[in-house]
């Protein structure tokens, strides 16, 4: 089958067997999302070697965990705990030592023809949510994450930093929960996308007069300027939510978070469920959000694509 | 009187007029504790122009805004707040955005003969507490304001990065709280210190095989090196507790704190009651934290003292 692979700082699209994992669930796939952490593995990050690609929809091929998967359209948990740490146990995965993680770390992703999963991992997607709404429930997932970890009620002031799809995710999962949620960013024609969704938006410049307005911040710029932009916006003992993974050492005012006592949480990933039931209800959209399409043979011009400056979300059709 | 002063990167014992404040109540300074901060505000931090010091103990001489404290030996809220703006009405002057504080912003300090503050900022002190312990309720405070930030029960596994004065108070503010306090540090004689507060102890070399293990992490070391030390330590979504204030613009691994989803929490000071209960009840002894004592003519030398690598706490003793 063919697959987008890295290797070396450098990304290829190889032909390679077909997964075949004892104990695991094989997945056709449909579609496949680039995210910025695909750019920045072939850039080096994770150290990650083989098949790219954490975001998809697909179809059951064949499972030998659990048969009566086959032929159901299904999203997935892209962490694969070991089953019997503590944290397993406790039915959280996210951060078993030994997971894996689907085109990240020691397993072979989504970009391909075919993945291969537990069978735990695996969630079918109701019939109204299409394809391409599903390829999102993963980054969706990671932007509801934050009300895991952060506590939102209606007066809670946010703003999310930064106008890219993360932070438009992030926005549309927090407006349903904050009569004060906004978005920072700019681009004009992407601000008005937040906007669409019921979101305030400004610019940079604005910013500079909102100093110590908010009580959350949520930095998904991907950007080092990002940090520091948060420490201007959040309030003394407010959260600066961190979603951006971004590769190398950025210097950072920590005085500032002593003196402020403010609190900095890092967040990575969500639940697929709750994503998916925000979906079927259509509660957040997202259709809006896809740039452009491309073939899994044509996978590297979809990666330049995707690492354009102020590109939205590029999906692989991998039947297409 | 007598006054130790900074001034554009400088300090110097000088001559000034006894403060004269309308409103307000001017304490006869016993002794002044000599904090890490004082010497980065000498260095430039907090750009601060006057008299130095805001750990303190003296007697009340003058009071026009509650005669009632004259003749009582008092400790303070360093932080003087406007008392009209949200903050300081819900009974919370250390972030009213125009505050003063103690020998730090816009007012002066306890370095000196006497000093000025509200009297709602000054706590009489119990007779069974020394002048020696007095001088450490701010710290202490400092010190204990960490528990009213991240919950700590008996199966929290805590450590404190640091074993100088700042690391101390933090170890013994929390060893009575868990089951599991430690400390990790490079002086063997400090390390003995913190044990015989029954904290378990070990050097920098064994923390390399705890990587992971901690609930809790508290940095206290003030050294650029402390916050990698932190991350090592801190298990995923663990708390990293930020003690030190030190100036500059250390680089930090942002990309770690997401991935293990760890919540950074800058803690500055605390509240003066709790601590001055705790060095009261005696479940808090700090005597043998004291290194030295000066007098206020010696003012400079008692920093350079201070300065030096390895120091406790050192104490102006003003009248002695």
């Amino acid at each position: 089958m063919k697959a987008l692979r890295a290797s070396s700082g450098k990304a290829a699209v190889e032909n390679i067997p077909i997964p075949n994992i004892p104990g695991e669930t094989l997945v056709r796939v449909i579609s496949s999302g680039i995210c910025n952490t695909d750019l920045e593995i072939i850039k080096g990050y994770a150290a990650f070697s083989g098949t790219l690609g954490h975001e998809f929809v697909g179809v059951v091929e064949d499972s030998s965990d659990d048969p009566a998967l086959v032929g159901l359209r299904v999203v997935g948990e892209i962490n694969a705990g070991c089953g019997s740490c503590p944290l397993c146990l406790a039915g959280d995965p996210r951060h078993c030592p030994t997971r894996t993680v689907l085109g990240i770390k020691g397993r072979d992703g989504s970009h391909a023809e075919y993945l291969s999963l537990p069978s735990r991992n695996l969630i079918p997607v109701p019939d109204n949510v299409t394809n391409d709404q599903a390829v999102f429930a993963e980054p969706l997932a990671a932007a509801i994450g934050i009300t895991e970890q952060v506590e939102i009620t209606p007066d809670t002031r946010v703003v999310v930093i930064g106008d890219g799809k993360l932070g438009q995710l992030c926005a549309r999962a927090l407006v349903s929960l904050t009569n004060h949620a906004s978005l920072v960013g700019k681009h004009s024609s992407k601000l008005k996308l937040a906007e669409d969704h019921g979101i305030e938006t400004f610019t940079a410049e604005k910013a500079g007069q909102l100093s110590g307005r908010f009580d959350v911040v949520v930095e998904a710029s991907g950007s080092e300027s990002g940090f520091a932009s948060a420490l201007d916006l959040v309030r003394p003992r407010g959260k600066i939510v961190l979603k951006s993974t971004f590769h190398g050492r950025p210097s950072w005012e920590a005085w500032r978070v002593v003196v402020d006592e403010i609190t900095v949480v890092g967040s990575r990933c969500g639940r697929i469920g709750p994503a998916l039931e925000y979906l079927a209800e259509g509660k957040i959209k997202v259709d809006d959000l896809i740039e452009d399409k491309f073939s899994l043979a044509n996978a590297l011009t979809a990666i330049d694509r995707a690492a354009s400056r102020g590109t939205m979300k590029v999906l692989l059709g991998i039947d297409s």
